[in-house]
């Protein structure tokens, strides 16, 4: 499973840009993480970037100097683009070239340092876009605490259904509406069920929720037909980001049967800039926290390499801040932590199973995890679980009380990985603010 | 509800191209629909084609021509891509001129009959494309006749669930597989639970069907957080054509709570390769089905250009021919027929329901009616619904039995317009054959 470490993983590389040698730095040398920009309030076009430290490295303007030479030139000629989709096709060889190049030449005693120190512009003033077009969403249901919490609330008896432990449970999401962050959005409107009402009726969502998950981008596509097999579905990965599935669990409750989710889920969706590659992973590879004793999966999810290595532990964080909050100048609040680590089902074992009826998978496509919680209370990913479905308020530092999301929350993921030895390799954040409900 | 009747509507109108004139043709010029092609076995760029009688009028060599002009001559640049998006994305005001200028210049006696006649092409001698990219692929539901006949085989005291006559039900499909007649494919493998089992297997689905359904093309979109007014909402059809969105009814039975459909559906899913405006289906606008006394919708579903004519008297077929029956050269086996008049909700409502939460659609999204089935046992829309869930076989002509689709089964969906006092005007058909599942 994987490609394994290699050079750019080494802990005792550092960078001539200094920002990204700090011991808390989410995007050191052994990071390097790609995004769409260019420099905010401009109409630059928009071209592929790479992060280090608090600078993007233009990969536009890299290319034009064709630094490098074989499949890395190649691959770096792909990030002229305005959205990554043509180097994420090229697969993981092009992508894994490109950054032992960029390992190089941002290393500190690189001899290209002096020609590329004009090619950095400070993360704080450029703005992003989705680093690919976006052709296919799906979210998978991947972390079993997730399923089971919010079964509880449906059914006490039996939370999780019969299927959970064999199917990769996922539905398909909607592509158009996947933003980057720092997409604020109003209050949606739709069909809603009071308790007790005989007639729906239509209003702004109350119930109003986010969700913690990790997305993947799919990398080298497969043919329509052509099944995926598991010891090769993650050379079809290019990497993974933040993704908050904002969901709307009002309009859920009375839309979702027969079909599943569908308006409470689609006016918006958030992920990261940052695509942390797979390989930049690799040293966060861990064993599944599933107890031994449950059933193993059918063959086709099943090998040694995902029993051993399948699983990454990306600590993940939910942070609010309220409208009140921000006027007083006080901090976010800390929702809730969990690690994908506990997820059921691993990213290859998506990719898989998405695949097994020949479903064509195409590069620049989205993946989310779903839900990411924990086996412990305070590891919700939700606030549907955190609030016990919003029967029992969270109460804030400065006094306020939620069960669901109101005007003016603005909600902030982050996730990292750390490990004794290695550097931290960050995902950076993934914000969104509620606007309050448009008027007709 | 619509731009209402005009000149190219006109019963009187023939065409200089002769089998337009046949009074069983799909195609005559009160149709006009739209397709994406290029001659078979070429490699020539596909570019748009309208229909007309048994030819192709290729608009990429008629917009070299420079023929038209204001609004007609934009929306015909538009027909020279690959893909129609860009023509979509005019709106029904180009796509109105450009209908209207090819209906003069290709009606008897148009003096633009010499120069036009080399841009034929036989319609047996293209390939054809997908009409758009299509970005983002929704199923609605809308046929309640077909939502009680599958909720009786699941729940026979409660067949339809207490939403269904509030919410335009849908759920996000796969728009990677989507593809144009002609598509064969292997049977899909998945996760199976037999009756009675403990443990699920990894098999060839065995209970394959078809869905009879209405596509519907998105043309001008709207953006993310901006609902569509009903009186608006078919400002944003592009046009109609046929879908089959075939299913695996036992991946699905295992797999689809609690997020409904997913590799059920997403390995195939068919459409006719013409595109038929709204606007040459004007004459066949008719009221609801629906009685009475059932429940109004909801204001924002509601108006009384809906109540009059929001429906579409659209006649749908679905034919079988198996491999035995085309080894022995017998013609194809009518399987139901119904109507698009009869479905629950409009086209209207779909696309008012889908932006109700500010959801944004995209020029060239597809949107499938789900099944279209009528009142009585024949007009069943899958074979689910005609065999009772496979507990009773149908006996064809030549004595073969079937419950779901066998390996070489070949399904063709047919639909046409007709009303006393106007030209027919026809989808074409959409067909696709079931081939044996790969093996590992």
């Amino acid at each position: 499973m994987g490609a394994g470490l290699n050079a750019t993983h080494d802990p005792a590389l550092r960078s001539w840009v200094e920002s990204a040698n700090a011991a808390d730095a989410d995007f050191p040398v052994q990071n390097l993480p790609f995004a769409v920009f260019r420099r905010a309030d401009t109409k630059e076009p928009c071209r592929g970037g790479v992060a280090i430290g608090d600078q993007v490295l233009d990969l536009g303007a890299l290319h034009a100097l064709a630094p490098f030479s074989g499949l890395a030139a190649e691959a770096l000629g792909a990030c002229a683009a305005p959205a990554l989709n043509a180097l994420m096709a090229q697969g993981p060889g092009a992508a894994s070239a490109l950054r032992a190049a960029l390992s190089g030449a941002l290393r500190s005693g690189a001899a290209a340092a002096a020609r590329l120190r004009s090619l950095l512009i400070p993360q704080a003033q450029v703005q992003y876009q989705l680093p690919a077009s976006i052709g296919d969403f799906t979210d998978f249901y991947a972390s079993i605490h997730h399923a089971t919490a919010v079964g509880r609330l449906f059914r006490p008896d039996s939370p999780l259904l019969p299927n959970y432990k064999w199917v990769p449970i996922a539905y398909h999401g909607r592509a158009s509406s996947v933003r980057v962050s720092g997409f604020d959005f109003p209050r949606p409107h739709g069909q809603l069920m009071p308790a007790g009402a005989s007639v729906p009726q239509l209003a702004p969502a109350r119930r109003l929720d986010y969700e913690l998950e990790v997305g993947i981008f799919v990398g080298r596509g497969n043919e329509l037909g052509t099944p995926i097999a598991l010891k090769h579905a993650e050379e079809h990965v290019f990497g993974l980001c933040l993704l908050n599935d904002w969901s709307a669990r009002d309009i859920q409750a009375w839309e979702y049967q027969p079909l599943g989710p569908f308006l409470a889920k689609n006016f918006a969706t958030s992920i990261s800039p940052w695509v942390v590659t797979l390989e930049a992973l690799e040293p966060f590879r861990v064993p599944f926290t599933r107890p031994a004793q449950e059933p193993a999966p059918l063959g086709y999810l099943d090998d040694a390499a995902v029993r051993a290595g399948g699983a990454i532990d990306i600590r993940l964080e939910a942070w609010l801040d309220t409208q009140k909050m921000r006027t007083v100048g006080a901090p976010p609040q800390r929702l809730s932590h969990s690690s994908f680590r506990d997820s059921w089902w691993s990213v290859a074992q998506m990719l898989t199973h998405h695949a097994v009826n020949g479903c064509n998978l195409s590069p620049g496509d989205l993946i989310g995890s779903g839900t990411q919680s924990g086996p412990a209370a305070d590891e919700a990913g939700s606030l549907l679980e955190l609030t016990a479905g919003g029967r029992q308020a969270l109460t804030l530092a400065n006094g306020e009380q939620r069960t669901f999301l109101e005007d003016g929350d603005r909600v902030t993921l982050r996730g990292w990985c750390e490990r004794a030895g290695f550097a931290r390799v960050g995902f950076g954040a993934v914000s969104g603010t509620v606007l309050p409900a448009r008027t007709a």
